[in-house]
């Protein structure tokens, strides 16, 4: 077994995935991150470690064209040869504004959709360390919060109070995209450059390709001190409190001291919303200006179109219906 | 009233600091930022908002040779035109390493004995919400654990268990070092410029010249998100846990979860360290380890020379008697 397989199935039982009888989907972009994970994974089949009925999942985003259909072409090719199953899905139709975050929701609706009808339990990405180092950085530039700062976890569910399929980042803790990459060197096995990667008009690139970069002269192991900061907040932060959808009584929310009241409001939105995408310090500070202002009747806007309104004594959360948020990344 | 006065003022009270009968001893380097705030004090006593003894205290290092001397020469000149008390203080000796450090334990005794002396109220600095912002940097890039990140605190006090003294810094929530030099110039003061600030061997400075005018191009409100978020860590992680210098027992340790645990062990250690400077979580990592190993009487090592030692079932803190920590900047 070579390293990447080790240090993989290590992980899969830190993570206690099962080891057998389980259907598991795995999103395959073709990039070398995906591409690793699924062979790895593959290669733990034939060597009797894990023993799972395994699917690959790619989504065409028919973003780039002629590239795309490469990319497609290139997954279908080294599934076919591995014998690996496949579901391909394809983009309906081209987003018009804020594509990144379109993208990610057609995709993640495909892998649930997917890993529904297969009856699949986890759903598998091969998001890597660098990639938690990315997010957290990207979060603490926009001033997202403690909860952005967070970052991903390696394991949570997928759709909102199904406990039945999970969505698991088996590369997260410990794997570089230098590792990746280096894998597939090593076992022979091509992978796709994604030219979006490299274009600096996204600030992730900047983020990856200038950022990273100085942060690593000032201490090479950067990466995973951000890894580790965001799981120490994980913790400290702790799991959201149990807090209901239903509107929020004013006099109550104003005997909340500053920090308290903080916490409730983003736990507040993150049931009402799904998540707590977009939210950043300054959504928390205008609902506590709202809270506080004498006039009634006032609406904070939020990303994505929902809205909370002052009526009545309370905090009213309007979910805006055309408003889909994605998961985490 | 200037408007770097009136700012001042306001904060003054939101820090609820006394407008009368009062002694305040006003650390002074020469740079903009000391000078700004003292003679904003001092312009805000002549305007009669304030009505206290205000002394300033000036600590020549004498690491600069001449130019410790001029920056001397220079607070004495400034004093003495505009009649305001001022302490003066010199160094012992040299220090051989560490200097930025051996510095700051010097210039803070020095501090503490004077304020003591004058029966002072109150010492403050004039950190900026730029020095916040470079402080949060420096611990986030070096992984000292959510408590550096966390930032200096507005007020506290300056020493172990004596509420009389507090170290207060008015500036640090609101005021920029453009701020600080633009009052300079608007009032017609000059202030002394460090050239160790603009040494880019000391890391600090390779923060503020070449880290955060990067960041900025991705976020040009990027120092105040920074300061906020150490804001807001200050609030989540909350004061530090009521808890005891005695040695902790094992078996309690152990049935503790990650999290508590890592929280406990700050606690113990800030306690018995008088704080966490430098403490990392490669430290509290090592006590993890310490914790679950068989083997008895081992030993980790913290920085400044104290010990945790593992005996008879109990971690035991052995302080090294000539350790000086030193306050958090």
């Amino acid at each position: 077994m070579l390293r990447f397989e080790r240090e993989l199935i290590t992980e899969w039982r830190r993570l206690d995935l099962p080891a057998e009888a389980a259907i598991v989907l795995l999103a395959v972009s073709g990039g070398a991150d995906s591409m690793s994970l699924l062979i790895a994974a593959d290669e733990l089949k034939k060597a009797k470690k894990l023993d799972l009925r395994l699917v690959a999942a790619h989504f065409n985003h028919g973003l780039r064209g002629e590239e795309s259909d490469a990319d497609e072409a290139f997954v279908r090719e080294i599934c076919s040869e591995r014998k690996i199953e496949l579901a391909v899905g394809h983009a309906r139709s081209k987003p018009t504004s804020n594509v990144e975050q379109a993208a990610r929701i057609e995709r993640y609706e495909f892998l649930t959709r997917t890993a529904e009808n297969l009856k699949a339990s986890i759903v598998l990405t091969a998001h890597t360390i660098d990639d938690q180092a990315e997010t957290f950085l990207l979060n603490l530039i926009r001033g997202s919060g403690l909860d952005g700062l967070s970052g991903m976890r390696p394991a949570r569910n997928l759709s909102n109070g199904d406990d039945n399929l999970k969505l698991v980042r088996p590369l997260l803790r410990w794997a570089h995209r230098a590792h990746t990459e280096a894998y597939c060197h090593e076992i022979g096995i091509d992978f796709r450059s994604d030219t979006m990667n490299e274009d600096e008009s996204f600030t992730r690139v900047r983020v990856r390709k200038i950022l990273l970069p100085l942060l690593r002269d000032f201490n090479p192991k950067i990466v995973e001190r951000l890894a580790e900061t965001a799981r120490l907040l994980c913790h400290e932060i702790g799991p959201a409190q149990e807090v209901a959808a239903e509107a929020l009584k004013l006099a109550d929310l104003k005997e909340l001291s500053e920090p308290e009241l903080g916490k409730l409001l983003r736990s507040w939105l993150a049931v009402n919303r799904g998540n707590l995408r977009q939210i950043e310090l300054k959504h928390i500070d205008a609902l506590r200006r709202l809270i506080h202002s004498r006039r009634s009747g006032k609406t904070v806007e939020l990303p994505g179109g929902s809205n909370v309104v002052k009526h009545a004594g309370q905090l009213v959360f309007k979910k805006n219906n055309i408003e889909k948020e994605p998961p985490d990344n």
